[in-house]
């Protein structure tokens, strides 16, 4: 055992009556909601970069935080991985997410970076034989380096494509060989800085070899977890080709790899794309690409990535609400792509934020349960669309009515629709009564 | 005649040392660009609903504009016709656009309100037979009535449905008549104001039933022009469902239409939907949907659609770039979707908007044109790209290499590839010497 | 009795386990909370614009609501009044805040109008007799009319200046008549479309001017309300001049009214500056100019003011803290600047819209109001400054010490001051036990 | 000489036509303008941070430079010395600006930190005697060191403010001695990350005191420049005290200061606090605090501060304009607070951006004085106000009518004042005919 939190005691659950900041409210992973654990709904999973690896620094200015584990040495990776599953334990959390670069420093070469990933995956094998956090996702990290900073895939020059797959690789066979559930490709460097330097079919062709590469060697390796593109429109790029849920749907549509790969969306994401994190939910669920969720939330003022922990009870009730009608996430989970924000020096601020943000997901899951078992908010959805139902609303939908045959019927019945009320208020109200 | 326009004479080229307000200092319209009249690479058209049915109103006052032809009667009608064509011979300009609702009032029920468009359309075919202005493209106003509050293809409610498609069959039949370019589909009202009473799924499924009913008439009835929708991404919807050319690509793709379909992309709801208009432009192109464009700007500090008239040069620039790089617009053109301020209350004000618009669009194309002509620009781009073009760069890109050949090669030749200048400040000062 | 709420019986409390969705939950209008009715902090009150007047128009589309009071007679007007009381008896609300131009038509001459304004007045006195709502506030409309489509008091005309003032000085005295609390200012045409047309320095000395008179008219009259401008950053204007709460300051402040006049903070217009309501009502509150309040809220992804009806308890808490260490809002109160969306067609709608609100800002006074008595927030954020409450801290804010002072005191106790945890993810999760 | 600019020869004038892109074709600095050589109106300036300290990261990368100058030793800090007046030689440019941690590395004390600036200042100063480059302007930086986290002058604890004083008054004194025109402060933490641990008017007392002490020491160490705020809504900050020119002109008016201070603005930080460039121009002239400006722009897409050179002309002709009617900067000018892209990785690139960015400054002066001298674009402004001219105009703006005066006009003239056309698009296209 590390000293790192030193003084902080297991988080428990201790209902909502508790003041206890470091104790759960609402998080009690074997609550049966809607027939299943709570954990079994969540999967929730500490994010490595935010919480280990994440130094403190903005555009304005450097690290704040005074990590023992802050070093380019294999021994600062390994006391990281200590204090990672320390933390873990702490929050007797079931998952966890990584990067290659978070987990173990960069070397001289591909080849020696691609062994003190693997060398740290294996210590994280055998502290998974005593602890019970497994991996959600792996990740590589195709945007911190410079070689990257004109894309991975899709970058001008083809050597660096090449390079970035054999990175992808050795993370994809760890990931495979930790049990992961899902691979993650999270592209901030594929898009351009400048649109005048860049040819947008060309990359986009790079970009879809790159994605049929890593399908076909995770069938080759038999790798069955999911492969996941995490939509986000910009930043650190000006323009990112996974620029939202719908975006990602035509990309994997124009190259066929819509049946291979969903998408991971996350909140903050969803918001700088100028839409709300249950409409992406939505969406994604509409075109059976949902695969898992970054939970998180952005600052509303703040025009860039904030990374927060979520905190708001009814808006993340909305999105359980789309999982739970989507039957859930099945291999996908709740990653907490979130940081303290840099002025959270201490070591008990990591508790809060996932303390908090666990609170946040299980009150919101109870909600939205409820708001369905309860059944009138379905009902009356439903009723407005009930015209659809009708033979003839289904024989239009089926194809079976020309546009001539439906101009007939406008003017044989003058018909003369008129608009019923959407209710809005009343649903919102409705919404209210759960959360 | 009118009077509307009364002391006011036609238009004329006076070069660019002219200080008449109205006359054309770069619109010369059979001046040779490239090889073509600049008319022809341009094909402008006023749009007869900002010019002649806005009435100056904002979400917080009513009309301003005080027009004689303002008024419900099928009189009211006739004289707009009357001053339309008179400005568009002021203009000397080749096209115009229209939605059925601009032309002609609403009658009691639908096959009144169809016959009085048909009524002034044959207006308009009378005065084309004088006039050398054709129609660009016709459109039907499905967003505001209020039996579209909720949508047309997607409302809930099947009648409303039915009721645009006889709609649209009217219009559609008469842009062909016309001879017409193109149809085009505005979905304003094709999205929602509440996920909360919405069903994305089904909007989606009734949405693509409707293009096929419009797909399908069009080659019934022999309408050679191109059917184009128009992406915006919110206003004056919550969400509308043509958010983006990407999205729009996406939704033609799953259900098929993406031979039959283009896109009319905007300025302002490439701004709304926080991309340039040149990307729209690039990503359009680079799908084989780039249809045609309503030429405007926004204001770009207002969240809102602003419909001004465009007035930056240096950004129209990169707009016709793109399009010459894509061979023109073919039969699509630039519609002035652009109105003049509610405090703009002179006629005189409707020219002055064309006016500096067609300046604005003639002197862009002249400087991409030159950009184009002088090609350091096209060599620089295409230099970034050399390494692709390399055997080993196309056997990846052909799909004959594997994840597992790249990472063996990156350790073989101990890769490790550096970045090279993107060379943004010099590419920007490049285009600066046209423009 | 009129019969357009026909069967919609008065708005009771029954407690957060009532499922009727025309019931107060929360909203227990002489519950005590921190020694104050539950009613005396909020003070709330219907608008009559966006209740009566608004008839669901938006940029795209018209009319969507079908009241039998619309049309632009007296007889209308008076409808009109019949039934707003009966909203406001049904909703059982003590305030109500109205625009002239929302209650009488306008007339042929301003003499006319302001006549019609005063005879609904009197009724609104005759109806005051048997009801108990009270008027929060009276404003005239000076941005509807096109003749104030260039602004009313910063017009470049001086005779529209001097037709605002006259109306103004009809509204404001039927104010003083009706026992109104405060007299609102809004300047939604005071600023600007285009700065090419504008001269910014006149025009803010002809705002200085007008609120000069109107600060002397109430004091000749013996009106004892507050003076209130609404700050807004935009819309309808480009840009409007009372931008947010710290641009009206320095306005107040340079023309010498900062004792004369408060700010109405609307949370939209917050929004629509880029600051969240709680902001605005902290910086108010720390210039001495908190007044009144706007109760709505803005769709987080429209570019424009969507005036919704609150509805979300953690936001609206953050709020009531702010006012209730302001003391309360004194004369003040929340206005419902809210509006039911344009497909919300049912009388019904119109109380869904105002008691989901109403228990919003209920639940969140009584959220707000326990975090304060429970203290361990305002502990943690006193510690915080504590250092500014030692003595040489205290000698450093009077201006007892210079900057030689102070850089010798850094040299000589070699001075190195070491950052402490913000808290900020800790401060959150205690907020969040409160809502 | 250090041989970083190896191979690149000084920029010289060569004209519009010249199509080297390392020469000026429009900044040609003795050309006369309005009666003023080109470069006394301009003045510009090499910003050191951005052009010699900043290492090409963003939030998700590294350094993507490559300089030899990059390191923490005084022997660093002297090459970029050498290597910052070999470019402003190579550039001939006539003035600098700096932090004092961009030009020498942080020591183990203050004092230790003190003495390093100062030392490189004194090789400043020696240069200086060879070099024709000026010192515009110098600053601390309050914001980089994790000290500064929570703020400087707002700072909770009251060393860290004391710490602050004595890093300006370092910097200011050497600022006086080696010339500099100006003192900016930029309050970058002077603002809040949450609403939710910060006393907003306890912060705003510690800020104004803190530019009292600024003064103070000014005034005594006879330092005659002038004392700049440079505004910024957010970024780092999530809120940001000085967010724009109105909040700080109220600022300064709370606590005396409006005659001590002035305003830097700077484009990119107008743009997120949704203004245009020349509208912070305008309000700051009309307040009599415009002081300086920062040259740069902004991505339109971007939601941060990306610092990009300066490129559109019609833009920054607009700012012309208003500096000209100002008047001019005074001591103040044009700092290039502007950076190349991390992915212009060469020596080159540092000059692209400063070529590009002054010829289009020279050639938006040029444009700006030719629509002053052409008159036509005043007098049609002059023309719209000419109302307020008359004697009765006269009399309301001076305070000589009443509410009741003018009431009683209205009604006896029976005015009913009738709105003209605001010309916008006619302005519009007059101001594109000079750019």
């Amino acid at each position: 055992m590390t000293d790192f939190f030193k003084g902080i005691s297991p988080v428990k659950f201790e209902g909502p009556q508790s003041a206890n900041p470091l104790a759960y409210r609402f998080y009690n992973k074997d609550e049966m909601v809607m027939g299943k654990r709570m954990e079994d709904h969540i999967r929730p999973a500490v994010a490595y970069w935010h919480t280990f690896a994440w130094e403190g620094g903005d555009p304005f200015g450097g690290r704040t935080f005074d990590r023992p584990w802050f070093g380019d040495s294999m021994d600062h990776a390994r006391l990281k991985a200590d204090v990672a599953f320390e933390l873990f334990d702490l929050l007797d959390i079931p998952f966890f997410c990584f990067h290659d670069r978070d987990i173990a420093p960069e070397g001289a070469s591909l080849a020696e970076s691609n062994r003190n990933v693997r060398a740290i995956a294996e210590i994280f094998a055998r502290k998974m034989e005593t602890s019970r956090t497994r991996l959600l996702w792996g990740t590589a990290n195709l945007f911190s380096n410079r070689r990257y900073m004109s894309g991975a895939a899709t970058n001008p020059d083809p050597d660096v494509f090449v390079y970035a797959a054999a990175q992808v690789k050795n993370v994809l066979e760890i990931t495979k060989d930790l049990g992961g559930s899902n691979y993650v490709l999270w592209g901030g460097r594929e898009g351009y800085e400048t649109l005048l330097n860049t040819k947008i079919g060309q990359e986009m062709d790079q970009m879809a070899r790159f994605i049929d590469l890593v399908i076909n060697h995770a069938k080759k390796i038999g790798f069955d977890g999911q492969i996941l593109i995490e939509p986000k429109p910009q930043e650190p790029s000006k323009h990112q080709y996974d620029f939202d849920v719908s975006t990602v749907y035509g990309f994997l549509k124009k190259y066929g790899f819509e049946n291979e790969v969903k998408c991971n969306i996350e909140v903050g994401h969803a918001f700088l794309a100028n839409h709300s994190f249950e409409h992406e939910l939505a969406v994604a669920a509409s075109l059976g690409i949902l695969g898992s969720v970054d939970a998180n939330r952005n600052d509303l003022q703040s025009g860039w990535d904030t990374d927060q922990f979520p905190n708001s009870v009814p808006e993340t009730t909305l999105a359980f609400y789309q999982i739970l009608k989507n039957g859930g996430l099945g291999k996908g989970g709740f990653n907490f792509d979130a940081k303290v924000r840099r002025q959270s020096l201490d070591p008990a601020d990591l508790l809060h934020g996932h303390v908090g943000g666990l609170d946040v997901l299980a009150r919101s899951l109870k909600a939205a349960a409820a708001l369905i078992e309860d059944g009138t908010y379905d009902k009356a959805v439903d009723a407005r669309y009930a015209g659809w139902q009708t033979p003839e609303g289904q024989a239009i939908l089926k194809g079976e009515r020309s546009l001539d045959d439906l101009a007939a019927r406008v003017e044989k019945e003058n018909l003369n629709p008129q608009p019923h009320s959407g209710q809005q208020e009343y649903l919102e109200n409705l919404i209210n009564r759960f959360v």
